[in-house]
């Protein structure tokens, strides 16, 4: 029986994450779900961001069902750092999984482009690189100051999120594999990291493999996104990326995403990508889709690939039965995705 | 008198160089012109990318124009690191400036943005953060290799480039300035930026501005990049989000790149974002636009404002007239612009 946390957070967080919820409930009637208050609502009433006692609770779960986290009333970076990394750190999510696809019923605002014509997955690096914040300030506030950043790779975490790119890259019926970098620049960890690419596409001889530099990568997203099948890439190479193909399929409507410890050791997280929207939050017009396509991945992840799909699918289905301009009910959307399965 | 020393280097380089220098020629009859052979061919035959005697002579110019470098048969990052960064660093070139402008006559990727829309200039540091080169790689090729890359950020160099922009943002007509960077992860050199942000956009009330994470910026650059008048940003952020910019103007044949030591203490290097284009090279069918592009940034540079202002003018009228389908032939290009001058 699945054991669920659900960190519905802020904003339109908490309604689309109960469509989210409807529907696993729908597949797997047995799941327990359990609401954990974080966010900026939590902060703001006792001033800690994540409690020591809630995230070893948050540990005894299977997956983390989130919705979005933040609000103009907290300082930024401090929900982002104190939740959100600090759980792909924690529980060493290494796989930032984050799929893009034109779907039917939904507009590229790249010219010609057609729905079925972009469907690739991203595989971003999740706790290593320029995230870890390793790095210091020096002479602070003086003509004199210094500040860097460093971004620490290791070979151990490289080989592993490029082995799961290619393992990925192997399931599907395209088979390619596009590992972005700047190799040509960062030579140190871009070195590390077309070496372990190496080394690891001798294990996937039946995927095909290609190299590109972050820059021209960030071009041919725009200029032609169709290429791309399973891509795989550090973390903020990856945060930068995810956000073009969001972009050019549509916009952050329909983008899932996953921070992911394959070896289920420790909970992974299932959020959609947007956030938590204070504009538009209590009004019940919402879209859910990209929070119950989030779901998808996370009944994909604890094993449930047929209940996954069925989800997808009936996504997939609601989204192309709309018609433009009619206005979107949270609830509804999610009673409808519900009710189709 | 301008001395100009001419670095045509590889494949397309050379043929849309001549196009370059010809239209110079033509708005200032007396610039001196000196020839340097860089480049894959140079570096083929002796083993060396820059010599420091040529250094030397290219030092004593008032600005370099410089077609495009590279070659299939150099490891990548060789001529990269050896030749372009170098001239960055030690010319101390710290204003990367990339304009990127809708063109009529030219085609956006994106659905139902015209000509005209779309006219931004990224300003991009260009001599610190992780282009610096620092880090290293431990235990390398075994399973307990790291790799570090180390971004430095001063306040002397964040602060000269960010008050560049302001001034360059005062100049033109929206007088908006957007500074990009990824404050909530990267605290510490993002801490710098934002408060050296803060005080120089005291000097410049006059400017209006705006912050964006590198992430939403990437998005916006596709969904919304009318947005955009004048972008500050650090040296990898700003390598990023000019690729992308160039994607929505219609890719890189129109791409001007201005690697500017704005004191003229040292000589500024301007370029075609382009390639060296192997594949089509010797047939005389490069488009040699953005190369003229390139050579009116370093007309505006040394002062000829005027001259800078009709030259761009006399590549915009070309491109405009362009008919669909019609061959271009790179001197006939050339010869039109230089002519309507
Ligand atoms: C909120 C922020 C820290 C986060 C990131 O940079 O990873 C977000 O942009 C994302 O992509 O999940
Ligand atoms: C060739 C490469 C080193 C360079 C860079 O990364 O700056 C290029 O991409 C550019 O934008 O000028």
């Amino acid at each position: 029986m699945a054991r669920i946390a659900v960190v519905a957070g802020d904003g339109i967080g908490t309604e689309v994450t109960a469509q989210a919820q409807k529907v696993i409930e729908a597949v797997l009637p047995d799941a327990e779900f359990n609401d954990y208050d974080l966010g900026a609502r939590f902060y703001n009433r006792t001033g800690e961001v994540l409690p020591q006692a809630i995230q070893d609770e948050l540990a005894r779960h299977d997956a983390i069902l989130l919705g979005a986290i933040g609000d103009p009333s907290v300082p930024p970076g401090v929900l982002e750092r104190g939740l959100l990394l600090k759980l792909r750190f924690d529980f060493d999510q290494y796989v930032n999984l984050r799929p893009s696809k034109l779907w039917p019923g939904t507009t590229s605002p790249l010219a010609g482009v057609k729905p079925g014509e972009i469907d690739m997955v991203v595989v971003r690096e999740g706790v290593e690189g320029l995230y870890v914040g390793a790095g210091g300030v020096l002479h602070k506030d003086t003509p004199a100051e210094i500040a860097t950043e460093e971004s620490l790779n290791t070979r151990h975490g490289v080989e592993r999120v490029i082995r799961d790119a290619f393992a990925r890259a192997q399931r599907r019926d395209r088979r390619h594999l596009t590992m972005v970098h700047k190799t040509n620049v960062l030579t140190k960890a871009g070195g590390l990291w077309a070496r372990t690419f190496a080394a690891v596409a001798a294990e996937f001889p039946e995927v095909t493999t290609e190299y590109q530099h972050i820059d021209a990568a960030s071009m041919f997203m725009v200029s032609n996104p169709q290429r791309y099948d399973v891509v795989v890439t550090d973390n903020l190479f990856g945060d930068i990326l995810t956000d073009i193909a969001a972009a050019v399929t549509g916009g952050i409507g329909m983008a899932a995403s996953g921070s992911v410890n394959p070896e289920r050791k420790y909970p992974s997280t299932f959020e959609p990508v947007h956030g938590s929207a204070p504009d538009i939050a209590g009004q019940g017009i919402a879209d859910p889709a990209a929070a119950v396509l989030s779901a998808s991945l996370l009944l994909e992840h604890l094993g449930h690939h047929d209940e996954a799909r069925r989800v997808s699918e009936a996504v997939a289905a609601e989204v192309a039965s709309r018609t433009t301009g009619a206005p979107l009910r949270t609830a509804e959307v999610g009673d409808r995705i519900a009710a189709a399965l």
